[in-house]
């Protein structure tokens, strides 16, 4: 179990490199929903994302313990750059390991953060394999997008951050987030956990990588029935580490459908002028979805990131 | 001439109403610039512009001098809006003059503020004509879009904010604004002015509706050689008015193309993560057309609005 003092550590430790992101509310979206909602910005994060917290938290003690000369991890998406930028600042190489597929905009931006890429095929396996092989070359130490107590420390940051600024007066009722590998909501539902243990926290899962939901009431990790779904960071499965934090503290996850992912997040594009992606709209899909089990609740909402390819907008 | 203690009446009147919209700034774009870049965000305002400001003071103010019953405007933009908007917050009836061809989502946000939607020819003259037909019939004040001392005091708020919230430690070298009809432009340098007497007002203008860069050097009101701009906020001509005021208080007026717009646009979407109008990136696509202008500058500029048809992006 990560212990509440090993969260604070990880936010000395990230803080000085990461954004302070605001809390943003909006008129317009309360009433529509019923619920007095506070959105948590990571998409103003550096990268575009909260997962830069995670990865700066285990890159920084990589190289303040020695633990090795250089990082490598597997991601087509957000933790990508999350390491890279990591590894930049800490002086680092970084060598990210990516599926061919990928677009070419993501591998630029890993590019930019001066870290290499090693393409591969699209799949686990391969990915894994691609990892299994720098590690065998360079003797890189691997930072796993969330099967890593680290990394879940760092992400649980965010939730600190939501609860001080908005949290004292009156704590949430809820806290919110989207579960994919479940970094992100193990980490958040540590934090509250910890700061605020009447809040419930619960997450928002697409129907279109529907894991989380099946491993939550079985106690295994469960694969998916099917993966299509425009919310791109949340194909992952759970792991067991993941699963089990998730078990402990997390009071209920709500799935939705990718018609109602794209209605929250056109709605707050237009409403809240942030851009966010369609990953951070699950959970304000969920409460609008769920009016009844939000009506009057003061909710807090962890807004994932904000990239998107501005080309390919699912609206 | 506007005096100073006007604009500060403005503001004290206003601010009830509004919100006070962030500061943000964005280190990307600012070594992209090779300028210091702090942007004003009127998207963020009520009704996602700055224009809610001018219509406020208008209209609080014809509210408390009874000198009407009820509100009129021509306006197919944010203009509109602001009206709208304000005449709910005293309780006014609203007459909102629109061209038939003005998007149905325009009229429909104007309805949403409970105001009456009259449409008329897509001219000038029709419009002028509907507006002088709703004040025969109905006795309303008109608020006209720019041309109106008690509009340019309101716009005149959003830089007195920025230099308040940005401008103390160290005075701004440039403070930018985009000019249409010149009600924000007049305002924000009179603002400066006062404000920040060394500090220098820079103007920009979309190549596609280029008059008020031929009036300035004129001293007379020229008409742009022609209108076609993705920029549809600035597409209005100075009045004399705006013009008188513009041309003591602004040093200069920088025009830039469609893709310059587009791109600076885009890039304020990609990195900001912030949902801007094509109006509002037109100073900054000054900034970065000439660099030379302002490299190791300290600039604000006033993000003017965020109302944007996503489903009709130029990029």
């Amino acid at each position: 179990m990560i212990a509440f003092d090993t969260i604070l550590q990880a936010h000395d430790r990230i803080r000085p490199y990461i954004h302070r992101t605001p809390v943003l509310t909006n008129q317009t979206i309360n009433e529509r929903s019923g619920a007095e909602l506070f959105f948590k910005c990571e998409n103003f994060q550096k990268i575009g994302a909260f997962k830069a917290r995670g990865g700066l938290n285990a890159v920084l003690q990589v190289a303040q313990n020695n633990e090795g000369t250089a990082i490598t991890t597997h991601s087509s998406g957000n933790h990508a750059q999350a390491v890279a930028f990591a590894a930049r600042q800490v002086g680092m190489p970084a060598y990210i390991v990516m599926p061919r597929t990928a677009p070419r905009v993501k591998k630029d931006a890993v590019l930019g953060y001066g870290a290499n890429v090693i393409e591969c095929e699209p799949t686990l396996e391969a990915r894994e394999a691609g990892v299994l092989d720098v590690i065998a070359k360079t003797g890189a130490v691997l930072v796993h997008p969330f099967d890593d107590d680290r990394v879940i420390a760092g992400q649980a940051t965010a939730a600190i951050e939501l609860m001080e600024d908005a949290g004292k007066d009156r704590p949430f009722d809820v806290v919110m987030a989207p579960v994919g590998g479940g970094g992100l909501l193990s980490g958040t539902s540590l934090a509250v956990h910890y700061v605020s243990p009447t809040t419930r926290v619960i997450a928002g899962e697409p129907e279109g990588a529907a894991d989380a939901i099946l491993s939550f009431r079985s106690g295994q990790v469960e694969k998916a029935p099917y993966i299509n779904t425009v919310a791109d960071g949340l194909m992952t499965t759970l792991s067991e580490r993941t699963l089990r934090i998730i078990r402990e503290n997390v009071a209920a996850i709500l799935t939705v459908s990718d018609e109602e992912i794209i209605a929250a997040m056109k709605l707050v594009w237009e409403r809240m002028k942030i851009v966010i992606e369609p990953s951070s709209a699950v959970p304000l899909a969920a409460v609008l979805k769920h009016e009844n089990l939000f009506a009057g609740q003061k909710v807090g909402i962890i807004v994932t990131g904000g990239n998107v390819d501005l080309g390919k907008l699912p609206f």
